[in-house]
């Protein structure tokens, strides 16, 4: 095991895919009108892509076009104190497309949110990054004074 | 109740400073060297400010200074498909002045990973925006103490 300068497991690219693949939620970073933006979304995964649904006139829609975005996922456990987390980089894209668009459409893929969700947008990751609370070995309190 | 655009439920003011008090882990959102990052982190809430824990040689105590990030809880149930989001917007900044950290550092606020954790960053929110997914669970009740 390899880990960071913070203490963190530093975790393989392999195991970064399998718990991206794992992950029924993740959330996507991106800018909205220069401000920092993040939303919760459902996915699924094709050729190692991450796959959304969302509306036409989504804010999410309009500012991942073409952007750089970061993807995240993670799974903790907040009375034991442990967890991972997974997160991505990559550009985003509007899928217009019509034999793409009917690829995405035949993935078991439906927005949790209501209403119609008929835009797909396609995020192409590179730069994988995953870490690891260590478990097993908890963290001891610092004790005051 | 009323809806966004998306058909999501918008949560009130009240409602999102609740939910963000009963979350026991929070993202934040930055810049890392011109490209988007993410990071997840336990914390604590001090005057509605956000309160974290990192190394002095961190990434996100490095890039935080002094910038608008933003900051997201949420709590989704993959089952059933329902579950809310709260995101903030607001500036960063490292705590140096001596009584604030002595204050921050009676918080009960001990990093979930492992290291010297010695640096507090201090997030004032701002722009708080909250959805639910309808037919999602209620607000949880503030526990008392």
């Amino acid at each position: 095991m390899r880990f960071d300068q913070g203490g963190l497991e530093i975790l393989g690219a392999d195991e970064c895919r399998t718990l991206l693949g794992s992950a029924p939620l993740g959330r996507v970073v991106f800018t909205d009108q220069a401000l920092p933006a993040v939303q919760p979304v459902n996915f699924a995964l094709l050729d190692g892509d991450v796959i959304i649904r969302t509306s036409v006139d989504s804010k999410l829609s309009a500012a991942a076009e073409g952007a750089i975005v970061a993807f995240e996922v993670d799974d903790f456990d907040a009375a034991a104190h442990t967890g991972w987390s997974v997160v991505a980089v990559g550009e985003a894209r509007v899928v217009r497309d019509p034999g793409e668009r009917a690829e995405l459409d035949a993935l078991p893929l439906r927005s949790w949110a209501p209403g119609e969700r008929d835009q797909f947008i396609r995020i192409r990751l590179e730069m994988l990054r995953g870490r690891r609370i260590p478990g097993g070995s908890p963290t001891p309190e610092r004790t005051p004074g």
